[in-house]
C-alpha cells in the first residue's frame, strides 16, 4: 500500500505562561535558566469530556531539568483512539486532570541532566513504555522513560511504533504458536494494526484472511491489502454464506483470529476459525458486543481472550520491548512495514483532532508534527 | 441435600428376536450356547428423531462371547441430556443408526471369554470411557471397555459417575490452578454437575457462589445447596444490581466460573469474575448464546473457554481417568458426594424418558434400573 504522507508545514514555536512539571500542572512560574527546559506549547485539558470541547493549546513555562532528567524536543506524536478515550475519561487507565494529551511520539534530545549517560543532544528518543503528555513541544522526564532509536527511521513511523505495530507483533506471538504455512484471520483489516498484522505475518510465512466493511471503495481497499501481502480479503457481505471455510482454496483453516470490531464481524472470525482456535479481541469499533454460541465453546472448543497493550507494556519486559521496537523500526526503515498516516502541523491541531474523532469521514491516522 | 431415590421395582427379563453384535443390528439369528450372551432387552432407535417417537424397547438375540469379551448384565443406566441429543441426531459424536440408546451405566459381569484376566462373574464394571448402548440388559464388549469398580458403591451413583461428577472434577482441575480459600462461581447450580462442583470444591476448601433460576421453591433449593456446602446462592433476579461483587462479604472474588445456561445467566458469571478470570462453558440450557462486551476481554482480561467431557475422555489418559473414578466413587460410598436422582424401572422406560425430556416439569435425573 502506498502511504499517504501529507506534510502541511510545521508550526512556529511560541511562548506562554502555565507551568508543566511532568504531569502536574500548577500556577507557579519559574525563572528560565540553563537548567530548565524551554517553554512548551501543549494540548491541555482541565476536565474530562469531548476532546474538541475540553482541549486547548497553550504554552507551559520552563521546568527544571534535574540530574537524571532528559529534556526532549518533540518531533511528532499521533492521535490514537485511546488518546481520545483518555480525554473523554472512559479509558480504564488515564492521568489525573489537568493533563497534557497524547501517549506516544518521537523527539530529539534537547538537553540532559548532569548524571545522564548514553544520551546526547540530537539523539532521537521515544517514551517506552509510552507515557502520557506527548502532545507538546518540550518534555522533561527521567532518562529511564526514554528509549534511543535509530535516526534513520522515518519520523512518522518512529512516532507511532509503540502502539499499533507493537500490538500486531505481540498478538502474533502471545496466543498461539504459529509456524510458517499457518493462517490467521482478522477483521478491521484496513486499520494500522490490521495492515501491520498482514505484513508481519507475511514475513513469517503466515497466511492472512482479512475482513473489511462493505463500503464505497472496497475494491481499492482489497487491492491495497493484497499488495501488502494479504492472501484473502472479503467484505462482510461476501461472508454471508453457510460455510465460509469452503471459500478457502489453498490455505489452511486459521487457528488464530484478531477482532477489533465486535458484533457480526466478530462472528465471522469465529466461523473461519478451526477446531480449537483462539479469537483475540483488541478493539470494538462497532461498539457492539461479541455473541458466541454454546456449541462454539463446547464442540468447536474455541477460546476467546483479549489483548491490552498497556498491560503488556507495564509488565517487566523492558529488554524484550526494546528489541521488538528496534525490530519494527528496522522494518520501517527498510520499507518492509508500511501503513497509511497523515502528517498534520501542530498549528492545525483541532482540524487533526476532528479527523481523528471521525467528524470528517474516514481518515488516515493523524500524526502531529511539532 | 437429601437424595431422592425412588425405586419402583425391577422389570422381569424377556426374550425376543433381533441380534445386536456390539453396536451393529442385523437380522441374523444365532443359536444360544455356552459361548453366547443371553438375549438382551434393549432400547433401540432405527433413525434419528424425537426420542419418544423413534425409540422402541425390543429384545435382541444372543451374541457370541469371544475370547477377549466380557458379557455384562446391566444393573442401571441414566438418561442424560446428551443421550437425548444423540438420538435426535444433533450431538456432534453419535453412533450410526440403528443403535441402542444410553452411554454410561453400571453392570455385573455375567460371563467372560477364555482369555480374560482380572475380571470374574459377579464383579461390578462400568464402561470407561463411556460408550454407546447401555440401555439394555446384556452387553458383550471387549475387556478393555470395562473398568472394575468397588461393589460397595451405591448402584445409582456407579451408573452416573462417568459423566456429571467427572465433568465437575475436571473443570475444577483443568483451567485455573485453584488453592484452598479461592472461589468459583457457577450457574445451573441445582444440576448434578452443579451439586458436584459445590461438594468437590468444598472438599478442597474452595468457596462457591451459586446462581439459580427464579422459580417457585427457590428458597428450598437455596437451603439444599447450602447444606451441600455452597457459600452463596443467588437467584438471577437478586443479581440485577450494578455491582454484584459488592454482595460478597468474606470470600474473595472468583477466578473461575462455570456456565451451563448461557444468555443473561452467563453474563452474571462474567460480572462476578475477577480481573483475568476464566469462564468455562459446558452447557447451554437456556438455548441462548453468550454475549460478552469488548471491554470484558480487553480491560478485564477475561478468558472464555469450553469443556467437553467426551473429548477429554477420548484422550490418552486411561490411568488418570480410572483413579478419578475410584476417587469419586469412594466419596459417594462415604457419603461425601451426594446428588439427586430418581431410579425408574426399565419397564417404565417411556415414562422416565418423558421426564428426562422435560415433558413432565422439572424432574430429577432418571436412572433406569434393569
Amino acid at each position: 500500500m502506498a502511504t499517504a504522507k501529507i506534510v502541511r508545514g510545521v508550526s512556529p514555536p511560541s511562548r506562554v505562561l502555565l507551568l508543566l512539571r511532568s504531569r502536574t500542572l500548577t500556577s507557579a512560574v519559574r525563572p528560565y535558566s540553563a537548567a530548565t527546559s524551554p517553554p512548551s506549547k501543549a494540548v491541555v485539558y482541565d476536565q474530562h469530556g469531548s476532546p474538541d470541547v475540553v482541549t486547548r493549546v497553550t504554552e507551559l513555562p520552563p521546568v527544571e531539568i534535574k540530574e537524571n532528567d532528559v529534556c526532549v524536543r518533540m518531533l511528532a506524536a499521533p492521535i490514537n483512539p485511546s488518546d481520545i478515550n483518555r480525554i473523554e475519561g472512559v479509558y480504564p487507565v488515564r492521568p489525573p486532570v489537568p493533563a497534557v494529551g497524547g501517549y506516544e511520539g518521537v523527539g530529539e534530545v534537547h538537553a540532559i541532566g548532569s548524571a545522564v549517560k548514553g544520551l546526547s543532544p540530537g539523539d532521537w528518543v521515544i517514551p517506552s513504555p509510552p507515557s502520557s503528555g506527548t502532545w507538546q513541544t518540550y518534555i522533561v522526564k527521567e532518562q529511564t522513560v526514554w528509549q534511543k532509536i535509530d535516526k534513520r527511521t522515518p519520523m512518522e513511523y518512529a512516532a507511532t511504533v509503540t502502539v499499533n505495530p507493537l500490538t500486531a507483533l505481540r498478538m502474533l506471538e502471545d496466543f498461539v504458536a504459529l509456524k510458517s504455512g499457518d493462517t490467521i484471520v482478522q477483521n478491521g483489516a484496513t486499520s494500522i494494526v490490521g495492515q501491520c498484522v498482514i505484513q508481519l505475518a507475511r514475513l513469517r510465512g503466515i497466511h492472512s484472511i482479512n475482513i473489511i466493511r462493505d463500503r464505497a471503495g472496497s475494491d481499492e481497499a482489497k487491492a491495497n491489502l493484497k499488495q501488502l501481502g494479504a492472501d484473502e480479503v472479503y467484505t462482510e457481505s461476501q461472508l454471508e454464506v453457510k460455510n465460509v471455510r469452503g471459500l478457502l482454496d489453498n490455505i489452511p483453516e486459521p487457528a488464530l483470529g484478531f477482532n477489533c470490531v465486535g458484533g457480526k464481524s466478530a462472528s465471522l472470525i469465529l466461523k473461519f476459525l478451526k477446531q480449537g482456535g483462539t479469537m483475540v479481541t483488541y478493539g470494538g469499533m462497532s461498539k457492539k458486543p461479541i455473541t458466541v454460541s454454546t456449541s462454539s465453546f463446547i464442540f468447536k472448543e474455541l477460546t476467546l481472550k483479549g489483548f491490552w497493550l498497556q498491560r503488556w507494556m507495564s509488565s517487566d519486559k523492558a529488554e524484550e520491548r526494546q528489541s521488538m521496537i528496534d525490530y519494527l523500526l528496522g522494518l520501517c526503515h527498510n520499507g518492509k512495514l508500511n501503513y497509511e498516516l497523515e502528517v498534520a502541523p501542530f498549528d492545525d491541531f483541532h482540524t487533526a483532532l476532528e479527523k481523528a474523532m471521525g467528524k470528517r469521514g474516514s481518515q488516515p491516522k493523524q500524526v502531529l508534527k511539532f
